[in-house]
């Protein structure tokens, strides 16, 4: 089997056989095939696709290329989410917790990474003395006893997706759907899901800008994780604007908390009951969705959940007081609110425009190996579709320092406000289950 | 400017603008752009094509990224001839002296290369005495005293264009038309052309299999040449069986001196008529073709072409003797005739078929540090179209062995003889001059 031919053959729009996709995934792995045929099959891959059949083999050759996790000590249907991205995206803190309350076994392995504010482990250490450096045996007790467990990405996974993302990176390659969809299955697979939940965002603050492409992404996940064996289904939800209101890592912990309480944001709440429910319901927890929607709306309304997220927290070092006491958090030295320059009604806001804000004032790193402050972000005032006067706040910047011109300045120019009649975009569009 | 931004780009079918061809080819001639993006590039640009303003520009650039032949120094409009490749194809060996014998300066660089039968150079060395190894001036000198001299590449031609290719021939991107076509103009134009013929080979023999592919890649060719200032005109000539009849180094030679004394194979003389015709007018040596025809035909019949071929000869230490006795070329030790196994009409003569069996032989490199056989080959006694006894020679195998059953073998599975009415097929298709 020669590499040469693999390429052609994709580049005249033919099908690559099993043993043709594992051929070039081991070979890359263990640097027999070099880079320039790699990044030349997969422009080929972006012109020509690939099939259901294969995406599902490439997503396994990347998930066999490394370390798999082995859950099967934890007693239950392991059920993972996974969103695809976003600004001020918190329900993985709330989901985790909310889920565990309703007795589903929720073992998540999460990253630092790039981004406008850190990823959920940094959010998590804001909480003090959380940590998630213990071993995959005591995570795996803490699972079964409390139900829900966090820990920072162990063992080899996937170096196959490592090696073709870093060169899909540099190549214009990144942007294709069969490619997204088998680098993001086969991380959620080798981190030991039974099934999957998606959660395929779409809007102006979205990789996927438009709905059809948002849908194509959905069907292509949901499509290899079925035909691999893992049940899987996709919500696709909006990110027209910053989901929730907080943007940042101890104010998006604090968000959490609210959420968890019962009394969080509206959107975020109910897109976290929808992604819930339908992580209860695949993890036979519930018989039906509306039976699970009632557990979990109880559940948050009851105070268990928040007992959850308290036990959680415990359990991992962090000091559960921060439930009942957010100012036990990171806290920044300043806060100022951005007032409206005119009165109508929100009609935009930019949420690319606003996570980079968050990133200016030090809520998000730029390289790998940047320090993160875990005090500052931005929390919302206002949402689309909300009235506003003006000189009313229409956020508070949460910052460390008090020179901020050009973060206002970066902020005014990702909210616009309108003289006529703006309605809220809808939260949910849809769901891809086949 | 950013290499990926340059990837972007021509993946989403946008034209790039000169200066970006000029970093990308800049860049990776001088390893400062890496294969792996070059070679993403070059995948999208068989997918998205490129505008002729492209072509001509990326043309240039590879042309720029090394030395130039100055052949200022040459009185006279100096026109170059190239061939897409094929089988037996004798055309340059007779070109040079033939053109030169309408008082057109023929500058000749050639190559060894790979291939059925050696190169140019190889061919020509077949003359005892003959060399190439001569200094750019004495090469000079001789084209204002003779009119025609050939010389072995010299210099650092198209750096550029040797590296896109190599990586292009491991990652299944020769195959793009404005890719073939800069490639060749490049290296023509590098090579000191004021303006160029080409021979653009169709047919199950070329590279071009169909006659639409062998017109765009002329015109593609033609295009870039005008738009650069070289006047260049293609004539779209068969090849689905080989060309003439010998096939091999010493013999090609031999096939050559008939020509040049006016009884050479008649699709060869036609096609080196037409050709060379094209070439006096491009150097205005003749007002129109009819007249460049004729004075071709002439000098054939005259004499006066095979004279001009001796002169060249002597000049660069060959043996001249050889056009009045052919034996003083290397002979092989057996020669064999290949017996028809039916009565009927040649109607199929795979050119690939029988320059494989010439190699077989030795005629030709596998690899490019092999030795070659100058005196081995084959001689069609046949061409498609020809009536054939049962028994009848087809062929003449010239082999220094007489163990070549694989060669008839491969031979016989070249040759299809048939019981219906065959046509000869046309020897040249159309011309293109812009």
């Amino acid at each position: 089997m020669r590499m040469y031919d693999i390429i052609e053959k994709k580049r005249d729009g033919k099908k690559l056989s099993n043993e043709e996709i594992r051929f070039f995934v081991d070979g890359y792995t263990n640097d027999n095939i070099p880079d320039y045929q790699v990044s030349a099959l997969m422009m080929a891959v972006f012109f020509q696709d690939m099939t259901e059949e294969e995406r599902a083999e490439l997503t396994m050759a990347m998930v066999e290329s490394g370390d798999l996790v082995d859950l099967s000590a934890i007693s239950g249907i392991k059920v993972d989410k996974h969103s695809t991205g976003g600004v001020g995206d918190t329900t993985t803190l709330i989901l985790a917790p909310l889920v565990a309350s309703a007795g589903v076994p929720v073992a998540k392995m999460s990253g630092r990474g790039l981004g406008h504010t850190g990823g959920t482990i940094d959010k998590l250490e804001a909480v003090p003395g959380f940590h998630v450096e213990i071993s995959i045996e005591a995570f795996i007790n803490l699972v079964n006893r409390n139900k829900v467990a966090v820990i920072g990405q162990t063992g080899n996974l996937t170096p196959a997706d490592k090696k073709l993302y870093s060169l899909r990176d540099v190549t214009a390659t990144v942007n294709s759907i069969p490619l997204i969809a088998s680098s993001i299955m086969s991380k959620k697979i080798a981190s030991g899901a039974d099934a999957i939940v998606l959660d395929v965002k779409t809007g102006a603050g979205a990789f996927m800008k438009e709905l059809d492409d948002a849908r194509e992404l959905a069907q292509a996940m949901v499509s290899i994780g079925n035909r691999v064996g893992r049940n899987t289904m996709a919500v696709i939800s909006d990110m027209s604007q910053p989901l929730g209101k907080a943007v940042g890592n101890a104010l998006e912990i604090k968000e959490a908390i609210e959420t968890l309480q019962g009394h969080g944001p509206e959107d975020l709440t109910e897109l976290c009951i929808e992604l819930g429910s339908q992580m209860v319901v695949l993890a036979n927890k519930a018989d039906n969705l509306d039976e699970a929607r009632k557990q979990l709306t109880d559940n948050l309304n009851s105070g268990k959940a928040i007992e959850q997220f308290k036990v959680f927290l415990e359990a991992q070092g962090g000091d559960a007081h921060v439930a009942d006491n957010p100012d036990l958090l990171p806290q920044s030295s300043y806060t100022f609110d951005l007032p409206a320059k005119e009165s109508g009604t929100v009609s935009e806001i930019e949420a690319e425009g606003i996570g980079t804000a968050a990133m200016m004032l030090g809520a998000g790193r730029k390289e790998k190996d940047s320090g993160i402050d875990l005090s500052v972000g931005i929390v919302l005032n206002k949402k689309i579709g909300d009235p506003v006067s003006k000189g009313e706040s229409l956020l508070k910047i949460h910052a460390n320092t008090d020179t901020i011109d050009d973060v206002t300045e970066k902020l005014y120019a990702s909210i616009v406000i309108s003289n006529r009649t703006v309605e809220k975009p809808p939260l949910i569009y849809e769901n891809v289950s086949k």
